[in-house]
């Protein structure tokens, strides 16, 4: 049994961090990300790093956080009391990428450990995360690439991860006021504390990675597809249901908001700009009603 | 003690929805409001009014519903657990106006009457309401205006209630997470039963009636103030706010999403364009700044 080692953990989440935004900046060739470090009065800060008005990306926000406090409150473990109280460390890094161009889909990911300890006891920890997308308009060919790097992340450390995360993932982002998918999935886990640590933070180092083989190749054949107005007043609209979705059912954003987190820090994942239309429905057989009718459905992808 | 008769204040809420319309459109002289009638299939429905690309309001939605069943759900009723399982009715004109020009300021204003029964017992029944504004540049005297036409409201029926009312909705309209109001208040009550049936029922009329006059003058008088990039920017901007507030805080907003009431009325709130910034800032010293240190802060305006 592997001892948890949250140095090991911080140094990779910093790597990520770097990592990604070198890749961003990379593509994007126009704009770079400014970066905020900042403290937590109860404990801990961060390494926000937003870019804004790229050439390829309108927005980008990565972001470092480790938080930590001498008892952990009760609201933050409503399905753990035995924890309540225990001395906690939280870390992460989470992702939000607005494209410009409305053929290029959303994306986002998050790896995250937490660990709760008191004296004489053995630490509990786990690991959480995942990414997911969120295309405006939809390319079968992308959605099956997208799913092919999140089951080859995934099948190297168990044959049953890709399916159980994927499942997971279509339940936590959906719009229930909606009937509808945030996207068209990808991984989502949390709890992960099994077999051991080093297998669980393997496997998490592989997820981060995995996201840019992911997303990238995406990014690169889409961003050079010509749009115009149509496309754009699609993609603000849509982008509402980024900003429903996560002000309403994230329990991430709803519990930073309601506990004291760094509100500009938690709510960069709200798109720059977007738009609400009262009872907007896209008209029969167009590219954008192939995004309900193909896209946002429960569906194997791989 | 006069007992609660449904009938007027069904026929009051339908004809406030009415007048309301009417001198919305009558200023606009543009566009005019689209109405949808809708059934809810646990009982009962609604008449939604959207006005939307006006000269002068960019979006203006007001809706009347009036929904009923057979047992009112626990969650419904936490403050009151003795009314779970009980027939009931609830019945409301809610409205939101969002105008194109940044110097007029948003309102919204709500009416709401609620009614449970159970056989051989009183019906337990209150009213709710109140109206609220939310400016993006300020002008002190619109602001004294707009109360001093809420307190106008208020003294005949109380002496203390604008006092109680103003406090209520400065509570109410508060963003936790950024530790700023949402606008410069004006009236909320809620669990409104006494000393009876005739009194809240006068009292309300008057609040749905004053919203008009605390309103209109305002706009007449912003109307004509011309406005460029920099104000749109800015209106834009704080209209996230909005967004933050009714996805995140209110009540009314999140029981309605979460419980299957219908998503395009309830959000007919939200506002038609928004933009959101990483960490904005107004300059010291312009008048985007003096909307903070000027009017969203707590004061006594009249």
């Amino acid at each position: 049994m592997s001892l948890p080692d949250i140095h090991r953990v911080q140094s990779f989440f910093l790597s990520l961090q770097d990592s990604i935004c070198h890749a961003i900046e990379n593509i994007d060739q126009k704009a770079t990300f400014q970066q905020d470090n900042w403290q937590r009065e109860a404990g801990g800060g961060g390494r926000t790093r937003m870019l804004t008005q790229g050439a390829i990306f309108e927005q980008a926000g990565v972001n470092f956080s480790h938080v930590y406090g001498d008892a952990l409150p009760a609201s933050a473990t409503a399905h753990r009391p035995e924890l309540s109280g225990r001395r906690f460390q939280a870390m992460g890094v989470s992702l939000v990428i607005h494209p410009l161009n409305p053929y290029i889909p959303t994306s986002h990911a998050n790896v995250r450990f937490f660990i709760a300890e008191k004296e004489g006891e053995d630490p509990v920890w786990w690991f959480g995360g995942g990414f997911d997308l969120t295309p405006y308009y939809g390319f079968e060919e992308d959605v099956i690439h997208w799913h092919k790097v999140a089951k080859s992340v995934c099948d190297p450390f168990s044959q049953d991860y890709y399916a159980r995360y994927k499942k997971w993932c279509d339940d936590y982002f959906y719009l229930k006021h909606r009937n509808e998918p945030r996207g068209v999935g990808g991984l989502f886990f949390d709890d992960l504390n099994t077999p051991d640590f080093d297998h669980c933070f393997e496997f998490v180092q592989h997820v981060g990675q995995g996201y840019l083989d992911a997303y990238l190749p995406i990014v690169e054949k889409r961003k050079s597809i010509p749009w115009g107005e149509r496309e754009r007043q699609f993609q603000l609209y849509r982008r509402g249901r980024y900003v429903e979705f996560n002000l309403v059912w994230d329990r991430g954003t709803l519990f930073g908001l309601q506990s004291g987190g760094r509100t500009e820090s938690i709510l960069m994942s709200m798109p720059p700009l977007v738009r609400f239309a009262y009872d907007y429905r896209p008209e029969p057989n167009t590219p954008e009603a192939k995004l309900y009718t193909d896209f946002l459905i429960h569906k194997e992808w791989v």
